[in-house]
């Protein structure tokens, strides 16, 4: 049965008059999640009290969720948990990369990652000193620049501004060719393509839940170690979670069997229940029906602005094979011009220097959607409605 | 004006007929948390989506929340900020105050600390090579160990089974005289007794807001650096919100100036919500007087189980100056008793080999639950009630 999208939109609360296209930086409210959550305080929290830990499920939660977020991007089953950060999640993996080639010093990335992964190979990197470094090359100079050298290539899949996807089959064939290991970062896949971590041979992942899957401000991140590596893996931050027997409070540390080893702390249940009610919504979802609306919304999103607003410049490639599911254009004014249409209740944002940022998630966004997002620009860009003093007021966050 | 114990007690949502000895280990549901998280979730990622990371100053949340616990804790204004896990928090410490001392080696901690942090530090050790390593001695050995090899000390300053108390005073200001760094950790400290971080001289601190702070399970931990240290530390978890300027997107690390920096990634809004709502009730508390109040109803229980229960071996400190805000008893079958216990409404917990713990926390206990706790814990050993098969079998999590 195709996925009902009308049915999917129907179980997110959406404000009045505004076309929400920045699902990709922060999804939508599900209308499950706040009773859900609730449940959660009030019922298990504040009836079982420290006892929720083991009849509500919470010790459970990292894995058992782990392996609801598994099935959207094509992960072995008991090969994903969830907890802590995505940048915490990539530093764990590219430390067990390292350790995985040991002769090997060169942590392989592009410039159009997103800035804190490179940061945490920075971290990495000094505090290893031993002459270990982070390269960067322009996002399509990555294949050739996998050379013998590289341990490890830290790729984020979709570019965060661009909205360019990577081949993540073509690239990780061609880091193992290489002998180097690969992290892929879902923060811009997971939920809004189909993604197959175990047919493409990916090595590690791991990604956020609060964009495309929609488990709200702060949600727990996800990382995947393929089934081969699990066992090899001595994750740096070795957290008592991740111990094979936690409870036992052995003085030294053993790693749990499987990815479970790459949990530290205690879980945050509240927003693994939030992520819960909102995966709950992703089980009438077919990931190829999602891709090819996706691609439609984008492909007519595209076309009406080309044709409606000469000065803003396509940064998102044509090729689907190379999309995303979020369009961005570029325009000097790109913030103002985007202060506009918030103003007018079309939500995107806005990525320095030049970015406007549309993303496009079909859980809840349609046809009209798009066709109304168009018109309002159109109107934005027509009458220079950007062109005030109050919409270059930078906010802190944007 | 004292601090009315009768007033704080009302704030909390506790089941009937439980006496809940085990706030040391998760905090009671307080009960405006509900509302609180409610809010967060309808009003402000509901309506406000994106917009709330200003509009709903979640941005802010690391450091603002910081600051109502830095007075809890002795700490400076924006001295503390708030995210991730104690362990991560731990391991951020730890290597910056190693980074900070690089003629030294070694990490010397106590066999009393919580085994997170022995494998943080563990994990970091093996991870830096280059002759790292962890130390351990008994606790009360810690104070002539520390000699010039001593690059940073990572003690928690209750004892998690026995709630021995170290003297944070005279340990740092030794550790100082041998030119060491401190790392302390307050799990069992910050909501639990008074604590003078600044007044202490520490360099570093961390803790959980689960326990004592009743932040709910999974809430935030906090870390502190002292004001002296907070333009040196370059922590290892080098995280875009971290980042001097996050929204720059620069590629390249840059910290942010003060505790800031030691932010990685997006803050767990919902968590941050609880805690909030949580430290509403620290408001109208003088740490003096919990202090005065929690030595009252552990000299209590301890007087009423020794009188009663023989067989039960103080595992805690009598003298004031060395315990926390818990008392613990050993018995070889602690583990069946406390199963008795808690089937009678008498909630603590039990950590191996054979350690009965109760919390006492005067924001909701008083002098009543400890009279009531010593009558069913006497009749529970006078009869031998808990000398049943079903009270053997170990859940998971205790």
């Amino acid at each position: 049965m195709p996925t009902d999208f009308a049915l999917t939109r129907r179980q997110f609360d959406l404000p009045e008059g505004v076309i929400y296209l920045d699902g990709n930086s922060l999804g939508p409210l599900p209308k499950a999640v706040a009773e859900r959550v609730g449940q959660t305080i009030t019922e298990e929290w504040g009836k079982l009290l420290i006892g929720g830990w083991n009849k509500a499920g919470w010790e459970a939660m990292p894995m058992a969720v782990g392996n609801r977020v598994a099935r959207l991007i094509g992960a072995e089953p008991d090969s994903v948990v969830m907890g802590d950060t995505l940048s915490i999640k990539i530093f764990q993996l590219l430390a067990s990369a390292l350790e995985m080639r040991p002769d090997r010093r060169v942590i392989l990335s592009d410039t159009g990652n997103f800035p804190s992964d490179l940061y945490m190979a920075q971290g990495l990197s000094a505090m290893l000193g031993q002459g270990y470094s982070l390269r960067t090359v322009a996002p399509e100079e990555v294949m050739e620049a996998i050379d013998d050298s590289v341990a490890v290539t830290m790729i984020t899949e979709v570019d965060y501004r661009t909205g360019r996807k990577h081949d993540m089959r073509a690239i990780t064939a061609r880091a193992h060719e290489k002998g180097a290991l690969t992290i892929w970062d879902l923060a811009h896949s997971a939920g809004a393509l189909p993604v197959d971590l175990a047919g493409s041979g990916a090595d590690f992942a791991a990604g956020c839940t609060y964009k495309y899957l929609n488990s709200g401000p702060g949600g727990p991140a996800f990382a995947y170690v393929a089934p081969r590596h699990q066992s090899r893996v001595r994750p740096a931050l070795c957290g008592w979670l991740g111990h094979d027997a936690p409870f036992d409070f052995d003085p030294d540390y053993r790693p749990a069997p499987g990815v479970a080893r790459l949990r530290v702390g205690t879980p945050p249940v509240l927003q693994l229940a939030a992520l819960e009610a909102s995966l709950d919504i992703w089980e009438t979802v077919d990931m190829g029906d999602l891709r090819a609306r996706a691609l439609e919304l984008t492909d007519a999103f595209i076309a009406g602005v080309e044709a409606a607003c000469p000065d803003l410049k396509l940064a998102t490639p044509r090729d689907h094979a190379m999309r995303g599911s979020q369009v961005s254009f570029r325009h000097p004014e790109g913030y103002a011009i985007m202060q506009a249409l918030i103003a007018r209740g079309v939500v995107g944002d806005f990525r320095a220097p030049d970015i406007l940022r549309f993303g496009f998630t079909p859980l809840f966004i349609g046809p009209e959607d798009v066709e109304k997002a168009v018109s309002v620009l159109a109107e934005v860009m027509a009458t220079r409605a950007w062109d005030r003093a109050e919409y270059r007021v930078r906010a802190r966050v944007t």
